[in-house]
């Protein structure tokens, strides 16, 4: 490897420099602090788990995005995690054991083997909030409601919010006797819209089931089509009519806590089924193709872990928000200049500057005051009558 | 794997819970605070790089230390990174390539494939700062301080330093002729402090040098330790003698400036031989065997990046400062706690409270004024002549 080349990052791996780190960094805290507000506690989950932790109640998809690795101290395989998710339903379902609800949040960074999409990172840093123990629509809107305060909070512009409920297709398919590959296929058809493949995989069903699984591939757009699915589905089986009426129950929350964001159903797009167990929701912004906060219910994960727990929650990448967003994230550039002297009381007048919070970089040798300004300062030190003062640069 | 089995984590590998993972992340803030009030600027490394970029110009302690995976994009190898340093340094000497003294700091998650003693954890949370381009000792007493600083803000008692130079050794065992394998031997028996093993290696070597390689290990112990090398070491090569007046100036002023911090040296014991090119230094504390911070100078690093730069600095492990130190980092319990209801004005007057910076957690279906303490809340939100009020928990 020749020197050139040595110090080329992998593709879709970044780092961060100045001034961009100091940013992100700011817009970490506030999110976080956000969080804090609304009652979410801070865990902080291990980079690598065994591999059956990490994937468990999770779907191929994370498997493939996963790295692993051979533990040398117990000779299994760990997984570098590729979703924090997984790992705090695991911290609420074993480790907590909390009875009630629980609202948990996270930071930290993700790798993923393979990217999720063109040209996108694979080392996103993932923020997200998770509530537990209480299966109600008013968690899903509560959790929804903190994921657009975020992004209100980071300032990205012209968002919308597709919203979706898996357990629509699901109850469809369940009464429609399909199951395995035969489910697979028709979800596979009903994400592409295949209309012709659809009407041929829903042929040999129950009429009255085949016509509706056929319908969810045209339950598309804003708000009206959630009244086309009430008449669309008037003869469906109770769960699904119960899933529809929720996801309706949290549009219209949502519409008249949040009017200006716009929303859109798709019965037929459903983001995450394999892992999702209700409501699911993806924000975009224009010129964007993948979402920048996604999230849904998923009430099954902690039973792997010997607990079912209710689950809900979203996450998203902390460097597209920052990139994306409006938000001044930028300190105002103020510091001291420190001359480089051996003088008695000049550390202890530095020390006393810095504790009060300033901020004071000192000479090294070699460095004058003109120096002063490329390193972020507007102030120096100076000595005046035996005090060390601090003045203008100009003095 | 059996249900009960799948929760644990691997030897060595930590999770942090509440409410211990808000008190680290306020540490963490509050270090990084201190780092840039002392004029350094953060910088976020990737999690995974080349192993060429990641181990160059360290030793083969961290090559050991590191666990590697395939890249399926490239079919290269990479590296998680076991220790922040040699990729800040990869970031001075290329990526940024500033002309004059350059500050910079980090805090991330490392991975030790094997834990570097019995017992430590092999994912620590690494925080550190370093200082290029400036080989003076200025450079050296100003990041020892800002680690000394970093030790009191954390407030970690009974803290000693170890300091030493690994010029010294250098120094002779060059003049000595000594190289390879013989200067390893030699190395390997000063850190034993093998006087036998010394005395038979150094039998060949030139007696004047010889008396000095045998001193080295009787060279330690408080201030006196640096009047004896300077007695011992009198005839010794202009370079080795520099070595000591810097390790001597860098000595006196810290002791000017941190009285309370006893200093110990030891011109046999050289941590971090093979990387380090000056003063090295290590912070203890009674009743833990590993150093809690620790650092030096590495002048060399940059070279392989196309660049060389001197180099200064030092890190640490996030968790431990947590656990040793007796800072305060438990933020005051407060909150309000809202009801679940549907009234109109209950949203915005929630809203509003948070906006403000109040902690408001709202009351989930079937939870009532009676769940309130265990969210942390010492108020709550009470509906008073149509108007929504914050009172006591009481009322």
């Amino acid at each position: 490897m020749a020197t050139v080349d040595r110090w080329l990052l992998p593709d879709g791996i970044e780092e961060v420099l100045p001034p961009e780190a100091a940013r992100i960094e700011t817009a970490r805290r506030r999110v976080l602090d956000l969080f804090q507000r609304w009652g979410y506690e801070l865990v902080i989950t291990p980079h690598v788990e065994f591999l059956e932790s990490l994937l468990t109640g999770s779907g191929q998809d994370l498997d493939l995005r996963t790295f692993k690795v051979i533990d040398p101290l117990s000779g299994r395989q760990m997984g570098l995690r590729a979703d924090i998710t997984p790992q705090v339903a695991r911290v609420d379902a074993h480790t907590l054991r909390r009875e009630g609800p629980s609202r948990l949040c996270y930071a930290g960074s993700v790798l993923h083997a393979k990217p999720q999409a063109l040209s996108t990172s694979r080392s996103p840093i993932q923020l997200g909030a998770e509530l537990y123990g209480d299966a109600s629509a008013s968690s899903d809107i509560e959790v929804i409601s903190l994921m657009l305060e975020m992004l209100e909070l980071a300032d990205v512009p012209n968002v919308h919010m597709d919203l979706g409920h898996v357990g629509i297709y699901r109850g469809l398919a369940k009464a429609a006797g399909l199951s395995g590959d035969a489910e697979q296929r028709l979800f596979d058809a009903l994400q592409r819209k295949a209309m012709d493949e659809i009407a041929g995989l829903t042929a040999v069903l129950e009429p009255g089931l085949a016509s509706m699984l056929r319908a969810l591939a045209r339950l598309c757009g804003g708000r009206e089509a959630l009244d086309d699915a009430r008449t669309a589905l008037a003869g469906a089986p109770g769960d699904v009519q119960t899933a529809l009426e929720t996801l309706v129950a949290i549009a219209d929350q949502l519409a008249a806590r949040y009017p200006d964001v716009p929303l859109y159903f798709d019965l037929g797009e459903l983001r995450g089924y394999h892992y999702h167990t209700g409501v699911v929701f993806a924000v975009f912004v224009p010129g964007v193709g993948q979402s920048i906060a996604q999230g849904g219910r998923y009430d099954d994960i902690g039973a792997d872990f010997g607990r079912a727990r209710p689950a809900t929650g979203f996450s998203t990448d902390l460097k597209s928000l920052v990139s994306l967003g409006n938000a001044d994230l930028t300190a105002p550039e103020s510091g001291i200049w420190a001359p480089h002297s051996d003088e008695p009381g000049l550390w202890g007048a530095i020390r006393e500057l810095r504790r009060q919070g300033e901020r004071v970089v000192q000479a090294l040798d070699g460095q004058s005051q003109a120096d002063a300004a490329q390193f972020g300062c507007d102030r120096q030190l100076l000595l005046s009558n035996d005090v060390w003062t601090v003045a203008s640069l100009a003095s």
